[in-house]
Parts: C-alpha cells; structure tokens; sequence
C-alpha cells in the first residue's frame, strides 16, 4: 500500500458529492505518490449490496440517492480504468482471504464490527454474493422484538440497531452525560461527540460503561455469528471493525458466545480471531480484486500481443 | 432412473448391517434390470455430516457408530467402482440444481422437511458442504429455548425436535390417542403407527389436527428458512420430504413467514417452490454427482488412450 487516507463521511449526502469528494482527495493522493505512477484499475467498496456484474448497488438500506446509481460510469469518465464495485465488507473478507488470518482457507467469515454491521462469506474458496449482492447482509437482520429499537435503515429490532457502532455511541451518549462514564465524558468534552472509536480506547483502558456496551455487543453479534457458522461451517471467523479494537474483551465476548451456541461439529476446527490485517483489509482486497480480474491467464495473453492487458473489452474483466 | 426402491430402515443399526442390506438389495435390483447393465459408479447419501473428500461421516448426530467409518472403503470392496459418500439433502440440493427447479440457478437452498429437517446450500454454482461437512445442518439448531423439547440427538430445543417428521409423529400419536383427529385414529389402528406420511396425508385430506401440525411446522421452518435466506440471498428455494406432501399447506405457510421476515432485499427476485422431482432429488443428485466426477474432459481423455474413464487413480475423481 503506497498511500491510504481515512476519513469520516455521511454516506447519505448521495452519490454525486461522495463520489466527487473521494475523486478531489484520490487526486490528492495521486499527486503524493507522484504522477508517474500509473493507474491500472480502481475498486469502490459500498456499505451496502452491489450487484457486481454491473456495479450498482441494489436499493442499499442506508445509502438514500444510490439505487441503481452508475458508480463505474462514474469513476470510468474520470480515470478511464477498469472499475469494479462491491460491498465494503465483502472486500475486507477478500482482503484477509489473500493475505491475512483466512489465507487460502476455502470456507470462511469476516465480520466488521464498526459504525454498521456486516458479513463476508468466503465458501468455496470464493466470495459469496448471492443473488442480489446481500448475501452477509446481517447488519438488519431482526435479533429482538423489542419496537424502541429503531434502525437507520428505518427498521426496528436490527443487530446493527442493538450491536452497531452508531448505536452504540448514541447510547454512549446519554451514559457520558448521566456521569456514568468519566472516558466518554472527557470524549464528549474533547470533540464534542462520541464516537464507536472513544468506546473501544474506552474499553481498552477500563472504563466501565464502555467495557459494559463492548461486553455486550461482543455477546450480541457473536450469537448472530453462531448462526452463521452453524449454517456455513466456516474453519476461521476474523473480526475487524472499529469495535474489534477495543482489545481482547469483544472477541473473548464473540468467542465465548459462538462456542456456547454453535453446534460442537460446527466449533471443532474453528478458530475466531481478530484482523491481522490493521484496518487495511478493505483496501487490499479492493487491490487484490482488481489485480485477480486484470492478471487473468487471458488478458495476460492479450498484454503480450496488443502491449497492454487493458486493451480489451473491459465486460470480460468484470464478467462476475 | 432404470430402478428405484424405497425403505424404512434405523440408520442406528450401525453401518455393517445397513450397509450389508443396502448392499444385498441393490444386487436384487441389478439382478431385476439384467446383470448385464454394468456399474460405473456409486454415490451413498447419509443422513449426517461427511468429510466429502474421504467419504466418512463425521461425529453425525443421529448415526451411532457410523463415526469415522469407511463407506466408501466398504462398498468398492463390494462392486469395485468409484464411490462418493455425501449427506442425502446435499444430493437432493443437486438433484434440483441439474434437474430440477434450481437448474442452472447459482445461488439455491433445498430445505428436506421429512423424519429430520436438514438444508443443502448451493453457492456461485456449487454445493458448499462446509469446512468438516456440516454446512447446511439447520436441524440441531436450536429454536427454542424449552427444555422439554427434547431432540434425538441428546440436545434441546433443536428445530428438528419442534418439526421434524418424527417430532410430529410422537405429538400426533398423543393426539389421535386423545380422540382429536379421526385420520390419525384410523392411520393407528391400520398400521400400528403414526408416520409423518399420515400427518402429510392427513392435512391433505383436511384432517384439522394434522392440518395444525403441518402449519405450525411450516412456520417454524419458515423462521430458520429466513435467516438462511437473509444470510446467503439464494434466488431460489425448493422445498422436498415427506412433510412437504401435504399439498399446499406446508409451502404457504413456509413462504409467508419466510417473506414477512426476510429482508426485502433478499426476497425481492425469490421463489420458494415445492421440489418437481418427486422424491427422486436424491436419486438423481447422487447419479449427477457420479457422472460429473467421471467423465471430466480429463478422465475422458483417459479413456479415449485407455479405454475406461475409470483405469486412473480414484484420487482423483474424489478429490472435492
């Protein structure tokens, strides 16, 4: 990775302005690492469903403007680069199915705990999509019935709701000002709100309200996992996310729950652990899937005889 | 399908007596189509977990004894041919994707709703059987939390245990001995038993005992089905086994819990159907998974310079 940036964003201020701002600072970027670096290709990571084959997403729960919006048209007419488009999380699972904790592990999960909540499902030694591109969408799915619970997707009772980053700092809040929480108090002073982040520092360094919500998010997605290993029989399950880095405390609530309500055949080789990858994983497995769709026994056939690997009807590149 | 023969038989029995039965029944029916049909092939469909690549179940819940044991190793000694060992659902699963209602379809689930309730999950085109071969194994997972719901397999609370087959028959013996369903009276004096066939029929025929059971069944599976569907996104849902006879019922109620509480996205493109096979899935799965494993264009270049597919190394036709 020659250069990364991160930076916070409201999804929801549409595709136009995102993609604009993430255009100024990409360009950014290019001038840092000098313009004679070339760009071969360029991968969007969306929190929401994709439908891969044409890089649009598919009526995103919290992405409001970006149904069925041209992304890859979009960054094509800036760059003129072959751009595939899918699923934040689903990248991140690819990222640690190349080079971190699921290297070549046929059957596997990530699971980012971060602002959302979301799954990637590696099976088959492959990124699992399903048929709509919301296949690992757990982040909505019902885990109580409980009608306070509102989500953002405009749901009630969603895991994201209860277990979410965004959630969580919503609670956070009404905790910091109760005086229950002297970390998240000092947060709320500092930068004037709480974020998922001041949550994990806050579990990491013993505070007891944030090691309290940490705990208990680590036990809510971990039976939401349960699930999902029961159903898949994955061999590693790798967590990431903002709220994975709250230390050991969410992944020992994660992996106490998982073994506790997995069947035992389903737990007997698997091993939950926490990303290797140090919150790179979405930016190598967007890397990685471009170079895998670009680096075909194919198009290298064509780099030889034509000088370039690009030279081709770029649909044969994204052809799913 | 030259043959086909069906029977009851307690896989409890441990595999040297089921295996010699099976064993001397298929050499009635070879004898029936004429020894001279030769046998290129057999694939075993258990009712547990099998490591695909050895052929042997693995810890199977309702199997004792068959831990570990090598069915394959067993029937080539026996017929001297290939030999593919698979859980039943996940040959029912194929059966419907290479001839059936999920034909061609890339991303589908098979839901066997008979004695024991168990799901075979088909993704990017492939039957996905897990890390140790239990993927898709939705019986043992816990629905409820009651501890009188006891399941044979020594847990509580399993789906199977709420609406497997043998559940029902147990809770319908109960009510036919209490005077509340004629059918199941009469199906008790006729043939010393209820089976899950007789509730089946029984609801057909608008028995209103059997026509509870078989509603209530169908939403409990409906519940399962969703977060199966909610997490893989399949396009298709076919729905097989004895339970699933009882004409329309089991399907509605099935479907109409499975939409109330899927996520729109996931149901958006979904059919959930009744399986066009007639309980020929498995049957015609095992004999597609056969003759996918023998004639590739490499065993069939073999046998081009050879004169049998099947003169090389039988690895090689296993390996998954």
């Amino acid at each position: 990775v020659l250069l990364a940036r991160r930076e916070t964003w409201d999804i929801a201020r549409g595709p136009e302005a995102t993609l604009a701002h993430v255009g100024a600072g990409f360009d950014d970027m290019l001038e840092e690492v000098g313009r004679q670096t070339p760009v071969w290709g360029a991968t969007i990571g969306v929190p929401g469903p994709v439908d891969f084959a044409s890089g649009e997403p598919v009526s995103p729960p919290i992405m409001p403007g970006w149904d069925g919006f041209d992304i890859r048209g979009w960054v094509t007419r800036r760059y003129d680069v072959p751009v595939w488009v899918d699923n934040d999380v689903n990248l991140m699972a690819m990222g640690e199915l190349v080079h971190g904790t699921a290297r070549g592990v046929p059957n596997a999960l990530y699971v980012k705990a971060g602002t959302g909540i979301g799954a990637g499902i590696v099976a088959g030694g492959q990124i699992q999509r399903g048929a709509t591109g919301s296949a690992g969408d757990i982040g909505h799915i019902a885990v109580t019935d409980d009608p306070t619970v509102i989500c953002r997707c405009g749901q009630t009772g969603c895991l994201e709701a209860v277990a979410g980053g965004w959630a969580l700092a919503q609670a956070a809040r009404g905790g910091a000002e109760a005086g229950r929480s002297p970390w998240l108090a000092a947060a709320l002073t500092d930068h004037g709100e709480i974020l998922a982040h001041d949550i994990a520092q806050g579990a990491r360094n013993g505070d007891p309200l944030c090691v309290e919500m940490i705990a208990r998010a680590g036990r809510v997605v971990g039976e939401s996992l349960a699930t999902l290993v029961n159903i898949l029989n994955p061999s590693v399950v790798t967590i990431g996310g903002t709220i994975a880095d709250s230390g050991n405390l969410f992944l020992a609530a994660v992996r106490e729950t998982v073994y506790r309500r997995c069947l035992p055949l389903a737990t007997r080789d698997l091993s939950v652990v926490v990303s290797s990858l140090n919150h790179y994983e979405g930016i190598i497995g967007g890397a990685s899937l471009a170079l895998d769709r670009i680096f075909t026994p194919h198009t290298l056939e064509r780099w030889v005889t034509r000088g370039s690997p690009l030279d081709i009807d770029r649909s044969l590149l994204y052809s799913a």
